[in-house]
C-alpha cells in the first residue's frame, strides 16, 4: 500500500479538470489544492495555526535550505520536520534541485550529482539523487520529490536532452535511495519546451512505479503560449489514478489553466513574496499597498474576502504598516494572499463538482484582468 | 465623571503594593499590569487578537510616530487608532515629548514646545502641549499624557530644576487643551534625581485634579540605587485614589520593586525589542537563543510557562529561526516574552490579594537571577 494515494471523485464534463481526495499518513487533501511553500520550516511570516485557521491543508518544505540550516540530522534527532516545525497535517518536500541549480555553475553537474557552494557560508557542499533522498528522509515528508535538474527557459535542444535523460538515470537513483514505507516518492517530467523530449520523459517517468507524477520547468519565465503548450501536451498523459502536480505556480491564471488541464496540487513562494514587498492578490487584480492612492482608504482590503485581514483591517491601515515596514503588514498580507488561492482552489474544486469548472474560471479571469486592476 | 478611574480592591499587608481596577470608556484593567507598548499603531509583530489571547488588557500608542506617519489627521479619519489598528480595549498615548528629545537638541526646547527634526524625511517639525493633546485627542486614546520634558541621567539641578519647572506650566497648558470627555489626562512627575525637585513636581503636579499620575524619568540608564531612591520617594506621596504609572518600566526586578513602592501601571519596549534580537524573558533568567548550545535543544523555550510558544516549540526551533532571520522567530519570542511579564503582573496581582507579594516576589527574583541564569 503507498503511502500516499489518489482517490478520483470528479470529473469536469467539459474539461480535464478533476475533484478529488489525496490520502497521506498525514490525512485527506481535497483537491485540487494549493501548497504554500515554507521553505527555511515556516511558511515565512505564518504561525502554524494561522495557516489551519486559512485552511492550509498541505505545506512545502525546501530540502537545499534545510539540508543547510539547521541541517538534517537535527532535524532528525527533533523527530522529523512535522515535530519540529510543530505542523501535524502533510508536507512535501521538493529534492533541493532547483535551488542548487540556481546557486551552482552548470558545468558542476555530473553524473554523481551537483557541487555547488552554500549561500550561507560559501562553503562547497554536494547534492545527488542519493544526498537529497536521505535528507528528504530524515525530513520525513508524506512527500519526496525525486531529483531533477530543471533546465531554464531557453536551453538548447541538445542540453535539455542529456539533462532529461539524466533526471531519468537519477530518478531510478531516488528510487533505489528510498527506505520508509511512510513516504511517497513522486517523479518529475522534465524535457524542456521540445514536445519529443517531453513525451520521452513522461513515458519513462510515468513507466516507473511511482505515487504521483510532477511536471516540472514549464514555469521558468516562457511566454504564456509555450506553457500553455507544454502543460496541455503533457498533463493528459500522465496516469489518471496517481496525483499530478504542477510546480512553481502561483498566479491565478496558471492556477486556473492548470487545473483546467487536469493538475492536482500547484505551489509557488508568488504569494507570499509579493505580500512582504506589499502586494496583494485580490477579486479585482493584484493591489499594490504602497500606492498612495490607499492612504486614507478605509474600506476592507478586498471587499469579496472572508480572510481575517479583510474582515478587520483597512487598506490605509495595511499602507501604512507596509509604509513603515512593520512586521504586522507582511503578515496579514501574507495571510490574505494565501487565503485567496488556497479559497480559489477550493471554489474550482466545487466548481468541478458541479460540472461548471469554465464557468467560474471565466468569471473569476474577468473580474481578475478587468479594467479596475492594476496588470502587472 | 472622569473618563478614567481607579477603585482599590486589596493593599497588600506588608508593602505599598495594591490591586485594583481601573475602570476606562474600552473596558476594566485588572491593576498592576503591564502594558506593552504598540508604537506605529502595531505592537510589533503582533496581531490584536494574539494580543488579546495572552492577556494583554491595555496597549500603548505613541504620539511622536504616529504624528509624522501616517499622521494624526489620518487616524481620526478612520475613526481614531482604536479602530484604525483594531483594539478595542483601552489605549494609552505618551505625549511624543520622550522621542522628540532623542532627535532634537536641546537648545531647540523653549518655552513654547520643542523643535525637532522628523527622522523619516528631515524636516522640522514642532510640538508642545497644545499640538500634543490635539494628536493624542485625534487617536482617541483612553488616557493622554501630559507633555513633559525626561531630563537624562546626569542632567545638572540648575537644568533639571528649569525643566521641572516648564513641564509644570506645560502640564497646565495640556490641560487646557484637552477637550474630550471620554478621554483622561494623566499628569508625570519630573525632576531628575533631586529629592527636592521631585518633591516640587510631586506638589505642583498632584495639586492639579488629574485622573492618574505618573512618576517620569527614572528608568533613564541611572544606578539601581538610584532608581530606587526616587521611587520611594515619589510612590508613597501619589494620591491614593488615582492610578499611579512608572513609565518605561520593563525588567522583571525593576517592576517588582515598582508594584512593591505602589505603582498600578508600567510600559516598555524591551520585552518586544529583545525578542526581534533572539533573547527571552524566562523563569530562570534571560535566554539568547542565537547561543550554539540550544542547536539540538528539543526541550519547551520555558518550560514552566504555558504561552503558545512554549506550548508547541522547542528552542531549537527557536534558534534554528532566529539564526535564519525567519519572521516567526520574532513573532514567537514577542508573544513569550509578553506574555512573561502580562502573567508575572497578574501573578503578583493574586499574591497582593493573599498578603503574600514579598513571597512571590522572593521566590521569582531568586529563580530569576539564579545561578543557572545569564545575567545581563
Amino acid at each position: 500500500m503507498p503511502a500516499v494515494t489518489y482517490e478520483l471523485i470528479h470529473r469536469d464534463r467539459h474539461t480535464g479538470a478533476r475533484a478529488g481526495i489525496l490520502h497521506t499518513p498525514h490525512g485527506d487533501i481535497l483537491t485540487p489544492v494549493f501548497m504554500p511553500v515554507g521553505t527555511q520550516a515556516t511558511v515565512k511570516a505564518m504561525s502554524s495555526p494561522e495557516l489551519k485557521e486559512i485552511g492550509a491543508q498541505i505545506i512545502l518544505g525546501n530540502t537545499y535550505h534545510l539540508f543547510l540550516r539547521p541541517g538534517a540530522e537535527t532535524i532528525r534527532k527533533a523527530g522529523g520536520l512535522h515535530r519540529f516545525m510543530s505542523w501535524d497535517r502533510p508536507i512535501l518536500t521538493d529534492s533541493g534541485g532547483f535551488q542548487v541549480f540556481s546557486f551552482a555553475d552548470r558545468k558542476n553537474i555530473d553524473e554523481r550529482g551537483v557541487t555547488f557552494k552554500s549561500h550561507v557560508d560559501g562553503s562547497d557542499k554536494f547534492l545527488g539523487p542519493e544526498e537529497s533522498i536521505g535528507v528528504q528522509t530524515a525530513l520525513g515528508s508524506d512527500i519526496m520529490m525525486a531529483f531533477d535538474e530543471c533546465v531554464p527557459y531557453g536551453a538548447d535542444y541538445e542540453y535539455t536532452a542529456q539533462s532529461m535523460e539524466r533526471t531519468i538515470r537519477w530518478l531510478d537513483r531516488s528510487m533505489s535511495a528510498q527506505t520508509r514505507e511512510d513516504q511517497s516518492l513522486f517523479g518529475i517530467v522534465q524535457g524542456g519546451f521540445y514536445e519529443d523530449l517531453r513525451k520521452r520523459s513522461l513515458e519513462e517517468t510515468t513507466a516507473r512505479d511511482l505515487d504521483g507524477y510532477a511536471i516540472g520547468g514549464i514555469s521558468v519565465g516562457e511566454p504564456h503560449e509555450e506553457f500553455l503548450r507544454i502543460l496541455r501536451l503533457t498533463t493528459p498523459l500522465l496516469p489518471e489514478n496517481k496525483p499530478r502536480y504542477n510546480m512553481g505556480i502561483g498566479t491565478p491564471d496558471y492556477l486556473f489553466e492548470s487545473v483546467e488541464a487536469g493538475i492536482d496540487m500547484c505551489d509557488c513562494v508568488l504569494p507570499t513574496r509579493v505580500a512582504r514587498n506589499g502586494q496583494a492578490l485580490t477579486h479585482h487584480g493584484k493591489m499594490n499597498l504602497r500606492n498612495a492612492r490607499f492612504r486614507e482608504d478605509f474600506t476592507a482590503l478586498d471587499p469579496e474576502c472572508d480572510c481575517p485581514t479583510c474582515t478587520h483591517y483597512t487598506r490605509a491601515y495595511l499602507r501604512h504598516l507596509i509604509s513603515v515596514s512593520e512586521i504586522l503588514g507582511a503578515r496579514l498580507l501574507t495571510l490574505h494572499n494565501l487565503y485567496f488561492l488556497i479559497h480559489m482552489m477550493q471554489e474550482m474544486r466545487e466548481a468541478i463538482l458541479r460540472d461548471e469548472f469554465l464557468e467560474y474560471k471565466e468569471t473569476f479571469l474577468e473580474r481578475y484582468f478587468g479594467i479596475a486592476s492594476e496588470k502587472n
